[in-house]
């Protein structure tokens, strides 16, 4: 039996359910696996700390060199977060010949092509399971399981604070800021939730995902990224009658050397697969030239979910030492050059406004959209409220820019009061 | 760059799924891994038959030796389905030091032990990952995704066949016996379509999942089987009313050292994430301590599909070819002798029957299932037939033992016509 001595950085939530799993689940796993495993060092801000779950004391160590200086410790798993000082702690620890895995999608997203070249210079291992979809193995099904494909299409519910207010924003009829603030009083949002609410969480983790996918490199700002905070309950409610669901998606496409790639509130008919992810649920779903349309589903953030994954990439790393297995990153298909992202990308389109209650309002604005080359699929126009009412088409397929380009020729027009908002729509 | 010889047993519909992915996306994989995979001969039944794809005719031998005894042959995919002769060819390839991936349930199911034994005893791998759920890398997530878990539950749609047909019955109203027709003529259903109706494919299916994820040997015969032929648009109509939508569903649960494994037609919650699995489409539903509950849905069938399976196997086995995983049957959580299967198990049940239109009727029944310590969640009667009316019962949870003594002693009684459908109800 092969015994590892391993540290992790960061003693919170994830760090301490990983900890939980290896406690309550260690000796069966390494049974089977036949390997032994021992948490030797804990790396946490302040060691006199109270810890919600029991630990010895002389695990824990508040100085980084204690760690990356012992010859003994052989992989590291780093649940800090955020860029800095992890990266550092990350980076020193490759060099070290310490195999790293890591819950860490910022720096994942922001630094792959050096942590990944550090780690083969060093060959030691760097695995990243966790970082995105906490408990759902979507790093390792690609990776691993989707190597015949190519992939076309990668749509993700990844994150799931904003999953969490939009369900109750569609079933309880309740506004964004409400919702929000019993989410933060829930643990469930942050007490700063610009992460997730304006979508660089779902962001990190496309950038991650697609990369993967598509063996390319896809950068944090070659994706479009827009949050949450504008939805109403009043494009819910339009959007149901239409027969449509809310989701916050982070969406890659690949069409040739085209990639699109983007987070942003979408509508999805209500019987299309993510449309079942309800509240902090995770989803992805994914189109694969062979395997067809593939979806996994589960818990996206948490204790043990995020545990189990850094669990898995623990034991596998250990297993797998005799060969490291790597993203493809540095033998991917494409040079750099060869790909064009694509932000004029075509879909289909949600459009709410406000018009005055007149005749010929609705043959304007349809003139408008003709004349951008914008083809209606519906529209909505009832209910007298007074001098104003509401308005809402749906497109058939167009492009992002001539969508911009009606809608602001339509904002010109007397008769509009409003455009109160543009959504896409995915099928 | 490593270079492996290859050979595939069989090709039809699977065979030639897996080649097509290696000629169109064979270059880009390899260059990816780092290794070369050549198909150097294709066990065929007749040499001479015109294939639905090009192909070299110097690959083609309709003898198994020219396999068997080739020392440049590394691997070997089997597609010939099965028990007999794909068993033998498995068991003398693993002798003669050949990896084995195949996508053969009922042999895994039936003779796992001999099989992995022995290619431990000969140092190749076993890989099955498409023997499950077709496109689904259910058990590579399962073995090497959630290690960290004790898996307590699997519920899986894992044949496609019966999931077409019960959609189409749902969905059109329509008989089992027209869908089922329809479903022949369309290639959906076999000539002769009793391993699926009859859930033997899903019982081969759950046998191998199941040992996978419980470690420890699920045999066939531990598992309960009941097919979908006795399923009418009646049963699907009421089931709608109470909330609830059917599917043929295998169902395996570990409650400390008891398992029980069932395959049968169930009720499911609409709102339950396998209810939105329709046509011909897979999924399997896991709930593990850690991980929470997790969901993989895809195709289960199909050239490409199962095909990707099979590459991804290939491509694996090449890969850790310095060394290969195994199930943990081997060095499993029990002894054989710890484990107790359990028959009687608990759950819900959905009872329909045709009784005599008179005053008395429903307590008459409701006294009988109260004094097996059956208790009612809710009844339907209604609509007026003359001298009889439809009558269902769904219960809470009783034990499927007190279900069967409480419909016998019902259907002693003069009140009750017949006691139409007995339909098992998991939430």
């Amino acid at each position: 039996m092969k015994e590892f001595n391993i540290a992790f950085l960061g003693f919170g939530n994830v760090g301490s359910g990983a900890y939980k799993i290896i406690n309550e689940n260690g000796n069966k796993i390494f049974k089977r696996e036949g390997i032994s495993i021992k948490v030797k060092k804990i790396l946490v801000r302040d060691v006199t700390k109270k810890r919600s779950i029991d630990i010895d004391a002389s695990l824990l160590t508040n100085n980084i060199k204690d760690i990356l200086d012992d010859p003994e410790i052989s992989l590291i798993a780093e649940f800090i977060g955020g860029e800095n000082p992890a990266k550092e702690y990350i980076l020193s620890a490759l060099k070290n010949k310490k195999t790293i895995v890591t819950a860490n999608k910022e720096v994942m997203a922001r630094h792959w092509e050096e942590l990944e070249k550090t780690a083969r210079q060093n060959e030691v291992g760097l695995y990243y399971e966790a970082s995105v979809a906490g408990g759902i193995p979507i790093i390792k099904v690609v990776r691993e399981s989707l190597q015949g494909n190519n992939i076309n299409e990668i749509m993700g519910i990844i994150n799931g604070t904003t999953n969490y207010i939009l369900t109750k924003m569609s079933e309880e009829g309740r506004s964004f800021e409400s919702v929000l603030l019993e989410a933060q009083k829930l643990g469930y949002a942050e007490p700063d939730p610009t992460s997730d609410i304006e979508g660089y969480d779902a962001m990190f983790k496309l950038s991650i995902l697609s990369t993967l996918a598509f063996h390319t490199r896809v950068r944090v700002n070659n994706i479009y990224r827009e949050g949450i905070t504008n939805i109403t309950t009043e494009d819910i409610t339009f959007g149901k009658e239409l027969g449509f669901s809310i989701r916050l998606l982070a969406i890659a496409k690949k069409l040739g050397n085209k990639i699109e790639v983007r987070v942003h509130p979408t509508f999805i008919p209500t019987d299309h697969p993510l449309a079942s992810v309800r509240n902090a649920y995770n989803a992805v779903f994914i189109k694969g030239d062979a395997v067809g349309n593939l979806m996994l589903y589960g818990r996206g953030a948490g204790d043990l979910p995020t545990g189990s994954a850094i669990v898995s990439d623990i034991v596998n790393a250990c297993s797998n030492q005799s060969k490291h297995i790597y993203s493809t990153l540095y033998n991917g298909d494409w040079k750099p050059d060869e790909i064009l992202f694509n932000d004029n990308w075509e879909t289909e389109y949600f459009i709410r406004m406000t018009v005055k209650d007149q005749p010929g309002v609705l043959a304007k604005i349809a003139g408008i959209f003709g004349k951008f080359g914008v083809s209606i699929a519906s529209v909505i126009q009832k209910g007298r409220n007074g001098n104003s009412t509401p308005l809402i088409f749906v497109t058939h397929k167009a492009r992002e820019l001539s969508i911009a380009n009606a809608i602001n020729e339509i904002k010109k027009e007397d008769v509009v009061i409003r455009v109160e908002n543009v959504i896409r729509v995915e099928q």
